[in-house]
């Protein structure tokens, strides 16, 4: 079975592109018209898929991952969740390693509830069938090993992964994340556990299927991190909106230019705001463009 | 504007009972029969929901709360989400308080996506609606405050609150929890951030919006972590099932035996396995009782 972390590192090489498409949609992205009037939920969740629908044909043939932020979908309730179902299921048919945004956690049967809903399935009598099936599935690990292992397990179904919070992007990350645990920060420690978890479902490329997510905006701790983990894959956010640039991002990749893919989100599905006159969905491409370069030559440097 | 954790404690109050049920409902807690043939998402869906409406009918009278953990819904994808806002409603309007056990985080935007999700409300052009609307959601703080605030904004719109996780039931929530930073542990560093961060949502019984998820299976930190933090409302989880009693949980309540409600699932939804002969809402108002006894009686003790 090929693991979900081989086929991101692939489909990264093939397009020479470390990065993912945030499909974090909200109607105020949406260029003037598009929605129609919104007046219900199933109109919201409508709009957005179409436009996930137009992004994904856009850029599927030039960025090789999608992470689809599950809070923007569930905010609109029963039909959100619909449109957030048909947007991974409409990525992966394009080619697309889709990562489920959801920072899921809890302990034991729970945690094997969530783990089966992204990542494995849930049993159906003598069947069974996969709720929001994707390649990787973000986590808290704040509750430790008995969150994960549910996952580790689920991931046997389909090859998928995970992405455990690690070092998170926001300013206030640090008021739990920076603290000394002896000579270690917390996120050391974070990181430390989640390097010992996944030691046993390393890919053939060298890095396991369950990654660390590491911001983009503290990029000395995103390099001692890439030393610390070396068979840890990266998840970063922070690119582009909340701040970060190409060149901040050279220490969370190895010697060989691999080992973590940069989402971003906001730059890429309001990129028609600043390219007037552009259709929304070129626009996007030439965004992602322009940011393949920008992280490339960030790695080169 | 009646604050839910308000409402909590003058539901404790009036009924003489501190818990709260779980609504994790799985098929195998289900008596033989019950669910009839399984084969799709949409039937399993509609046999949970069946059971949960006549164990609220059940119990509505004896039990203030209900608790409900949404990753049993989740797994059975978008049906399972429309048997969770079924649930909801249907405990709502029988007059239970609601938590929404979804451990949700994030941080800035989607943490607010979130927020208005269980909390407050989705904007829909010049209108608005809600997507799950409960009184209280359970929440993961490992990012910090930004991660928090959005959830403290949207309380406003009807006056709900959040359980931030502090120390969990688990056996492996120790391998973070428990580390030392300088003179406290990470739990006590996190109990003490949410005590800080609800400081200011107080209630008129003198316990604040903002509470935090205190495991009933570590009793003495439980008893430590009440004197430290006067003002949060914990919400205790691992009675029962998972191996704590009354005895375990007086730690839990203050001087006048008000501070907390306790969480039991499994015990309660498979009761009728204990009792044969009686029907499951039966069995199921008949454990309430024993533990509602059980655990007056560990508080007064």
């Amino acid at each position: 079975m090929k693991l979900a972390i081989d086929a991101l590192i692939e489909g990264i090489e093939r397009m020479g592109n470390p990065t993912a498409v945030g499909l974090d949609t909200q109607l105020a992205h949406l260029p003037e018209g598009f929605a129609g009037k919104v007046e219900s939920f199933a109109d919201a969740a409508d709009a957005l898929l179409r436009y996930n629908k137009a992004l994904v044909d856009a850029l599927c043939g030039i960025v090789p991952c999608a992470k689809v932020q599950i809070a923007y979908y569930e905010m609109y309730g029963v039909p959100g969740m619909q449109a957030f179902r048909e947007t991974i299921d409409y990525a992966k048919a394009k080619g697309m390693v889709v990562i489920a945004d959801a920072k899921r956690n809890d302990i034991g049967a729970t945690a094997s509830a969530y783990a089966n809903a992204y990542l494995g399935e849930t049993p159906l009598g003598e069947k069974a069938d996969s709720a929001f099936p994707v390649d990787f599935v973000t986590v808290n690990a704040y509750l430790g090993l008995d969150g994960v292992e549910p996952f580790r397990k689920a991931s046997a179904v389909r090859g998928g992964g995970i992405f455990a919070l690690v070092k998170t992007s926001n300013p206030s990350g640090v008021q739990l994340q920076d603290l000394k645990i002896g000579e270690r920060t917390v996120y050391e420690v974070m990181g430390d556990l989640v390097s010992e978890w996944g030691k046993d479902c390393i890919g053939e490329h060298g890095y396991s299927s369950i990654g660390a997510v590491v911001g983009a905006t503290y990029p000395e701790q995103g390099a001692a991190l890439r030393q610390r983990l070396p068979h840890t894959f990266f998840l970063v956010p922070g690119y582009g909106a909340q701040g970060a640039t190409g060149k901040d991002l050279r220490g969370c990749f190895d010697a060989q230019g691999r080992g973590a893919v940069v989402n971003a989100s906001r730059s890429i599905l309001t990129a028609w705001r600043k390219q007037p006159g552009v259709d929304f969905a070129q626009a996007a491409y030439n965004e992602a463009v322009r940011m393949r370069e920008d992280i490339m030559e960030g790695i080169r440097a």
